[in-house]
Order: structure tokens, then C-alpha cells, then sequence
């Protein structure tokens, strides 16, 4: 954790957040970094910080994207966000991994991954926040999307990194939910989570080039046709199934204008009523976390919960009792 | 609550948990009255219940139905139960309905859902119990499997009862998940939540009767192939999709015929792995309940939690700030 930031006194807080608020790329990253930390005074700034810039908030679109492995998200990414700035468009990319941490590199990793896009100015990549709280990791990707918007940022894009772990987290704090797709025999879907296909409110066939427009065509057309035995998006919305290349840069247009068709639909209804609930669903999320935080973090506790889990694996003891008993001591 | 359950003494217990062994049906409905009891002292007996019945558990086949409204569930579920119990197996049918309260008649309702077998001598229907306890209806109902299996029942059928709210709880407590469907538009899939059709390990189009035969055909068909598109099933099991008629009692051997198999692949690996994860899952949610129930619980939290509701959803406060003042509070 970068020093500067402890007991950053008020004067240097307003300062971070005038920077902020001018779309200065470091004051970002600082911001950043400050929600991130887990000292008791950071997170008295990091308080102030959010609730300063709050009214600045909320105006960009925000996109999660996932696929499946080798799905080519990275390269899907770099083209879609350097057509995105080439309109004028300010773009960040933030990403959650619950299994990373950010010693091991993944900065590096992330600006080789989207070359021409970490070398735009009006783009802002940052990698994935370590974390070690539950729900800590989607609680700050949640805020530096705040503190992104606070910076004039118009398009965010949260990408999953990892296999089959954050789909879900991603889904309830975006907008828009893009699934990246192969055209395949069905074995590359083993990264993904039973249950993710009907969440997305767009799927992409990935990689239509080379010898494989056409396998992908008929990859869309079946997905197309499965998506219709879905149940219905709430926002009466119909979900695009289309192909694209990233190599080629093909298919790519079609995906913005499918979002501004989706932005306009939503807008006034769908769009607002489901950031509300997004909100009060992450508050909920943070006061249960913070309370089993308490509970669990207690070593006794922990001790008792390993215990139970062990004689309720090998059917010793009912699952009633087992509560009963680390309740009672 | 029935008076008679209240302060059981130990020797009646004994009773109890004897004519359970022995099969007896009124002292299966005694026992689940029990345990589904929030007195404390019923609680505590039910706690020595479950546990003294424990080793004689675990050797049904628990299977979930749920079905988009209309689906014919019930319709089903007598002639499936009806077909077992010819075969000299032993049915036990439990339903969750987050929403019902006994109250309301739907033992009576169910009664007359299922008119043959309810009068069947192999079959025992529960209805579902009221809860308002967090997980609570869930975890009755887990207990109630038990009781089942302890008074020898071999097929234990837990169906969702009411839309779109326990088809998860569902698919959490039993080994294999069937879905029924209805050919047609797709305007019938209102009912279901987003999701469940991943989840299912087997999905049924029932109504293949009259005018309906092709259509349905059709629809499995395209189902099938959406199965396709779907990650695999963790146990490499190929989910079947098929036809069956429960009017005219057609498809519906062949739907044992397949959890037969699924059993048979299963044994020895996934199917007590997922048991064993299921136990602990839900050891894990009842602390987490437990601990909630003890927090929220308290009129003061509950009052200050509308609050910050409010404030977050006018945008007023931040989430981070809202969950510090709870707990500084």
C-alpha cells in the first residue's frame, strides 16, 4: 500500500478530489487505491472521498464482459474501447479476479494485454484490486466505477478475469451484461457457471475470421434460437446474437449501437429502477458482509465452524444441532 | 401449532422416533409438525429427533420439480408418484412455497391436487410449511426430507409450489432437478426465473397429448439443442429432453428410466459429493441466518436500515459510508 496515502489530512483530500473531478488520470489512480486500502484511516478518507464526488456519479454506461476462456475478451476489448475514444468517447476498463493480487503483476499483464488501448489518453485501464474481504473485492470495483464516472469517464467496461468466479458479481453492478462466445463443439464452455447464458443481455460469437465465419454464423443462429426458450429480459428487452472479429475489426459497430438501442429502451424505467436496486442490493450485501466479517473472523468461531463442518460431512452430527451448539458457545 | 407437540417428554420421543422407524404416517406428520415448531422447547426436542434419526437417512432419491405455470406439475406428479408406488416404491411428495402459510388451506389444496395419491398407502403428501424465518421454510423442508427417508420412503419428490421464488432453494437439497415445459411462444416462461433453465437435469415437455404431440416434439427439439449451448452438467451427465403426456400417462417410465441412470453414473462420486457439499451449504447458510436474525432482527437496526435505504436509493449517501454509520450506531 502506497504510503502517501496514510492519514492523508483534509486540505490533500480536497485537492485529490478536485484532480479527480478534472479527469486527472493519477488523482484516479490514487482515488483508486485509497478505496482499496484496509487501514482504519484510509478508510475514513476513502468515506469522505465517495461521498464528496457522489453527486458527480452515475452517468456512464456501464458494461460488464465475460467469456468463456480463449473467448479473445482482451483483443475484444482493445478494439472495442479504441472505437469507442476514436468518437471521443472516454473509456475505462476495470476488471475483478477474486483470486488475484495485484503483486503478482497484473498490471504489466494488463497493459500488454490491451497494448493500444493503455496507450490512449482517453482511455483508463486498471487491473484487478486485490482482496481478502468477502464482497470486498466487488465493493471496491463498485466504487472506482463511482470515482471513474467522477472523473468523466462515459463508457466503463468491468471485466470478469479468471474462470467462473465473478460472472455473477459483474452482472449486479453493470448495465449491460455482453457474453463473449466461440463457435465450438460446447467444450469451451467449462469456464463458465451453469446459469450465466440466461444473464446476458447480449452474446457474441467471437473470432468469425479467418476459416470460421461460418461456423460462427451457425454458433449465432443456435444461440439465437436457444435464446428465444429463455425466460424474457425484464426490461422487455431482445437479447442480440451476432458475430464478430476482433482481428478484423468486424461486427464491432453493431455492438455500441446495440447498447444505445438498449440505453434508450431502459431510460427512465428499466435503467434507473435497476441501479436503485443494484445500490440497496450492495448495501445489503456490505452490512452482511461486515457482520459475518465479525462473526467468522473470530478465531474461536472458526475453530467451532471446522469442527461442525467435519462431523456434518461424515453425518455424526444434524446441521440443526451443529448451529445450535456453535450458537451456544 | 398442535398443543400436543408442546414440552414432549423423552420417553414420548423415544415413542416417536420408534413409530417413525416403523413407517407410521401419523407419527411422520407428528415429527415434521415438530421440527417445523419455533418454540423452544419443540426445537430443542426436534433437535434430539434429528439427530437420533440421523443414521437411518440419506438413502432416497431426492428429486426437485419445478415448472413454468400451467407446466401440469401436479397432474405429474400423481401419475409419476402413482406409477413408483405400483412398483412397490414408497413416495414422499414435500413442497416449498416461500409465500404460503398453512393456514390459507393448502393441505386441503393439495389434497385435491393429487387426489389418487394422496389415498395411496405408499404415498405421504406434506404440504408446505409457513416460514418466516430467513431460510427457514428451506430448512424445514431439508429436515422434513430426513424424517422422510428415516420413515423408509425411497423417492422423496420436493416440488416448488407459487412462481419464480425457490426454484434455487430446490435445486440446493435434492439430487436431481427436473423442469417441466409446455410447448409454445416462449410467453409462458414468465413464471421462471432467469437461470433455472441451466440448472435442470432433465427437462420434460409435458402436455404431449391431444392437438399438442408435434409441437412438443418441436419444442424438445429445440430445447435439446439449447441443452447443447449449455456449460456440462458437473457429473458428465447429458441432460435429457423429452416429451410426456401425464393425461395419458405417456413418457413417463422413461423419465425413472434416466434417474435411474443418473443415480447409477453418479454413485460412488458426484452423487455423495454434492450431498456432502449440500450439507455443508446449508450448515452455512443457517449460521449465516441465525446470525442475521439476531441482527436484523433488533427494531432499532431495522428502523436505521429504512433509512439509509432511502437515503442510498435518492442517491444521498454513499453505500460506504451508510454501512459505517450502521455500524457505529
Amino acid at each position: 500500500m502506497d504510503s502517501t496515502f496514510r492519514q492523508i489530512p483534509p486540505v490533500v483530500l480536497q485537492a485529490l478530489k478536485a484532480d479527480l473531478l478534472d479527469g486527472d488520470r493519477v488523482a484516479l489512480g490514487r482515488a483508486i487505491t485509497l478505496i482499496e486500502s484496509k487501514r482504519a484511516d484510509d478508510r475514513k478518507q476513502a468515506g469522505l472521498l465517495i461521498d464528496a464526488i457522489l453527486p458527480k456519479t452515475g452517468s456512464s454506461i456501464r458494461i460488464g464482459i465475460t467469456g468463456v476462456p480463449g473467448a479473445g475478451k482482451s483483443s475484444f476489448i482493445e478494439v472495442f474501447g479504441t472505437m469507442l475514444t476514436a468518437s471521443g468517447k472516454r473509456v475505462a476498463v476495470l476488471s475483478i479476479d477474486p483470486a488475484s493480487s495485484k503483486s503478482k503483476g497484473s498490471i504489466l499483464g494488463d497493459k500488454t494485454r490491451m497494448e493500444t488501448l493503455s496507450k490512449n489518453e482517453l482511455a483508463y485501464i486498471r487491473p484487478s484490486s486485490s482482496g481478502t474481504i468477502p464482497g470486498g473485492v466487488a465493493s471496491h470495483t463498485r466504487e472506482a466505477i463511482l470515482l471513474c464516472e467522477a472523473a468523466g469517464y462515459d463508457v466503463i467496461i468491468v471485466e470478469t478475469v479468471g474462470v467462473g468466479q465473478s460472472e455473477t458479481v459483474v452482472k449486479e453492478m453493470v448495465d449491460y451484461f455482453l457474453l463473449l462466445m466461440l463457435a465450438g463443439g460446447g467444450d469451451e464452455l467449462q469456464g463458465i457457471k451453469r446459469g450465466i447464458m440466461e444473464m446476458a443481455d447480449h452474446i457474441l460469437i467471437n473470432k468469425a475470421d479467418g476459416a470460421n465465419p461460418e461456423a460462427a454464423k451457425r454458433a449465432a443462429k443456435a444461440y439465437r434460437n436457444a435464446v428465444h426458450l429463455f425466460p424474457a429480459h425484464e426490461a422487455g428487452w431482445t437479447v442480440p446474437v451476432a458475430t464478430c472479429s476482433a482481428l478484423e475489426k468486424t461486427g464491432i459497430k453493431s455492438v455500441w449501437s446495440e447498447i444505445e438501442a438498449f440505453r434508450q429502451l431502459t431510460a427512465g424505467g428499466w435503467f434507473e429502477q435497476n441501479r436503485r436496486l443494484q445500490r440497496i442490493q450492495w448495501f445489503h450485501a456490505l452490512v452482511r458482509s461486515a457482520l459475518e466479517l465479525n462473526f467468522f473472523g473470530k478465531a474461536n468461531i472458526q475453530e467451532a465452524i471446522s469442527e461442525k463442518e467435519a462431523l456434518i460431512s461424515a453425518r455424526k452430527i444434524s446441521v440443526r444441532k451443529a448451529v445450535q451448539e456453535l450458537f451456544e458457545s
